[in-house]
C-alpha cells in the first residue's frame, strides 16, 4: 500500500471512514462525485456506485465495493463496530443513518488534512509548476491583454485561454476581475462592469496543473494612479512582505498574520485589510494550515501557503497582492514569481 | 419578502438554518461560498464573513450580520430555542457545536429542495436559454471541431470556447469527451487520449446562463460505425424514447427509469444501462427529482428532469443520449433541440 495510507494509519485508534473525496483522491488517486473509503489496520476498501467502478478497480491496494448511489445508506446496512469518521465532512444524516444501522461511531477532525497539509518533493514539484503557469499567464495578461473597454468576465476568459495556451489543466477558480469598486468586494467575480481607464484591476487566479493548484493575486492601474492609490499599493506591499518574512517553521498563524496586519493598521488604511492572510493551497484552493486571527495552526516544513494582504475600500477600489509560499527546512521559498511592481496597463 | 421564502415559510414547524449554500442563493440571490440564513416567522437573518457583506447588504427583505469566517461556530453562541437545520447538508461537527451552545436542533431533511424541484416560469426560460446555448455548440462542434486525431481534452476546450463564443457564463461541468473505450466510463472525463478514426464518442456538456443549467449528451461516430455500434445505439435511442414518452406529471421516478430500463434490458446490451435514467437540473447538475430504480420522488408539473440511458461496455465503447426535460401541465417540453440521429463527423 502507498506512504500516504501507511502514515495515515500511524494516526489511527480504529478504522476511519474517509467520505471527503478530496481525502480519497488523496490517499487512492481516485477521483470521482460518490465514494467512501474505510481504512482498516490490514486492508482499504473502496466502495462506489457503477459510474465509477472502472475507475476504482484501476486502483493498486484497494479492494472494490460497488454499491448502489447511496454508498452511506449501504455502509449502514453491511459495516459494523467502532468505526472513525469525517466529523467535519460528512453530514449529519449520513452519520445517523451508520449510527442507526449499527456503526459504534468515533468523530475524527483532521486527519487526513493533516497529513495533506505537508506536501512531499512531488506535490511541491506539482504546485510550482502551477504557479510558474500563473507567472507566464499573468505576464501574457499584461502584455496581450486590452482591459480598458471590456467586460471583467471577458478578461476572466481571456485568462481562461491563456491558461489553456500555456498547458495549465483548467483554471483552478473562477477567476476574480475586480475593476474599481468591484475590487473593493474580497470576493467579488468577474461581472458584466465594463473597465475604464483609471480603475485600480484586483486579478485573483490560478490554476490546476497534474492535480495540484495555484492561487495568485495582483492589482494593476489602467491609468496613472492616484496619490491614495499608490499610497495604499505601498501598504499593501508592505503587508505583504512583512507576512512573508513570518512564514516560517514554528510560526503561528495568528502571528503570520499579525505581522502583515499590523502593517495596514498602523497605516491610513487601518481596519481596511477584513479577511485573513492566507491559507494552505495543494488539491484544494483552501486547505490547513491557516494564516488568520482565527487560525489555531502552526506553520511546519513542508506547508504551501498563501500570502495575501488587502485593502479594500467600499464603492471605491480594492487592492490585493498575493503569493504562494513553501515552509522549507531553511526558511520559505517563494513560489510566485510574477512583479509586484503597480503596473500601468491599457 | 420574496415568494421563494414565504413558500418555504409554509411548510416550517420551527425556524430553519438554511447552510446549503445553493439553498441560500436560491432563497436570497446571494452566492457566496460562506453564509447561513436563518427564516424565521417575521425575519430572515442572513450570515455572512467580511468578504461577502458588501454583497450581502444589497439582498432586499433580509437582515445582514456579520461574523467571523466560522459562522456557525459564531451561530453556536448567538442562537438558542428550536432550530430546524438541514440534516443532508450540514456536516455532524457543525450540528454538534450548535447543540453543544445550547440549540434544540430539529433536523429537517429537503425542504427547500423540494420548493426548487418545482421551477417558475423565470426559471423555465433561463434553463431553456441554457438548452438552447447548449444546442447551438453541439450543432457548431459537429460542423466545425475536428474531432479525429485530437485529444479528448483539447476537444473539451474547443467546447468551452464555443460556450464563451454563445454567450454563457461557463460550462455547466467540466465537459466529458469519452471516446471509444473512455466512453465505457460514464463519468470518464475528457483525458489524453486521441480520437481515432471508428470510434464513437460521448459529449456530455452543459452550460450555466443567467443562473441556471443545462445538461445534454450525444455520441457521435468518428467513421463509419460497425453493426453492433448501430444496433447499441438503436438501442439506447428506443430507450431514451421510451423515456420520454414516461416523463409526466404523477409518474413515480422508479417507472420513468423502468421504462427505459427495459428496453435496454430486451436487447442485446442487457445490463449494460448501469446508471438511474436522469435527475433534476436547475442551479445545480443534480437535483431533486431524480429518476431511477432507487427513486422516492415523483414526478410533479415545474420539474426539469435529464433523460439519458446509455449503454457501457467495458473496455471497447460507451452511448449516451441525453435531454433536459420540462413536466408541463400538458405532458412535458423536451428543451433539447440538437438531432439524436448517429452522426458521423470527421
Amino acid at each position: 500500500m502507498n506512504g500516504r495510507v501507511e502514515r495515515l494509519r500511524g494516526l489511527l485508534e480504529e478504522p476511519l471512514l474517509v467520505t471527503n473525496l478530496v481525502n480519497v483522491r488523496y490517499l487512492t488517486g481516485f477521483e470521482s462525485s460518490n465514494a467512501a473509503l474505510l481504512v482498516e489496520p490490514e486492508r482499504v476498501r473502496l466502495f462506489t456506485d457503477f459510474r465509477y467502478l472502472e475507475a476504482a478497480q484501476a486502483v493498486e491496494g484497494v479492494e472494490v465495493v460497488q454499491t448502489p448511489r447511496a454508498v452511506v445508506g449501504w455502509l449502514a446496512e453491511h459495516l459494523s463496530g467502532r468505526i472513525g469518521f469525517e466529523a467535519d465532512a460528512l453530514p449529519w444524516m449520513l452519520a445517523e443513518e451508520l449510527r442507526a444501522g449499527g456503526v459504534e461511531l468515533v468523530p475524527r477532525r483532521g486527519l487526513v488534512e493533516r497529513l495533506r497539509a505537508v506536501k512531499d518533493e512531488e506535490e511541491l514539484a506539482a504546485i510550482r509548476r502551477a504557479c510558474a503557469i500563473t507567472d507566464r499567464v499573468l505576464g501574457r495578461l499584461v502584455e496581450e491583454v486590452r482591459l480598458v473597454g471590456r467586460r471583467e468576465r471577458d478578461v476572466a476568459w481571456e485568462i481562461a485561454r491563456l491558461y489553456h495556451e500555456e498547458g495549465a489543466d483548467e483554471p483552478a477558480f473562477e477567476t476574480i476581475v475586480g475593476s474599481g469598486p468591484t475590487g473593493a468586494r474580497p470576493h467579488g467575480r468577474a461581472g458584466d462592469r465594463v473597465i475604464e481607464r483609471g480603475d485600480l484591476v484586483v486579478v485573483d487566479t490560478g490554476c490546476r496543473a497534474g492535480g495540484y493548484l495555484s492561487d495568485c493575486t495582483r492589482t494593476v492601474a489602467t491609468g496613472a494612479p492616484t496619490g491614495e492609490q499608490r499610497e495604499a499599493y505601498a501598504v499593501v506591499r508592505a503587508a505583504q512582505e512583512a507576512g512573508l518574512e513570518a512564514v516560517r517553521a514554528g510560526v503561528a498563524g495568528v502571528d503570520a498574520d499579525a505581522a502583515a496586519r499590523r502593517v495596514v493598521d498602523a497605516s491610513a488604511f487601518a481596519g481596511a485589510f477584513g479577511h485573513g492572510l492566507g491559507h494552505g493551497i495543494g488539491l484544494e484552493v483552501h486547505e490547513a494550515p491557516r494564516l488568520s486571527p482565527e487560525s489555531a495552526d502552526t506553520l511546519a516544513v513542508g506547508n504551501v501557503v498563501t500570502v495575501e494582504p488587502g485593502v479594500y475600500l467600499a464603492g471605491r477600489f480594492g487592492i490585493r497582492i498575493e503569493d504562494d509560499v513553501a515552509v522549507t527546512a531553511g526558511g520559505a521559498e517563494n513560489l510566485s514569481g510574477f512583479t509586484k511592481e503597480l503596473l500601468v496597463v491599457g
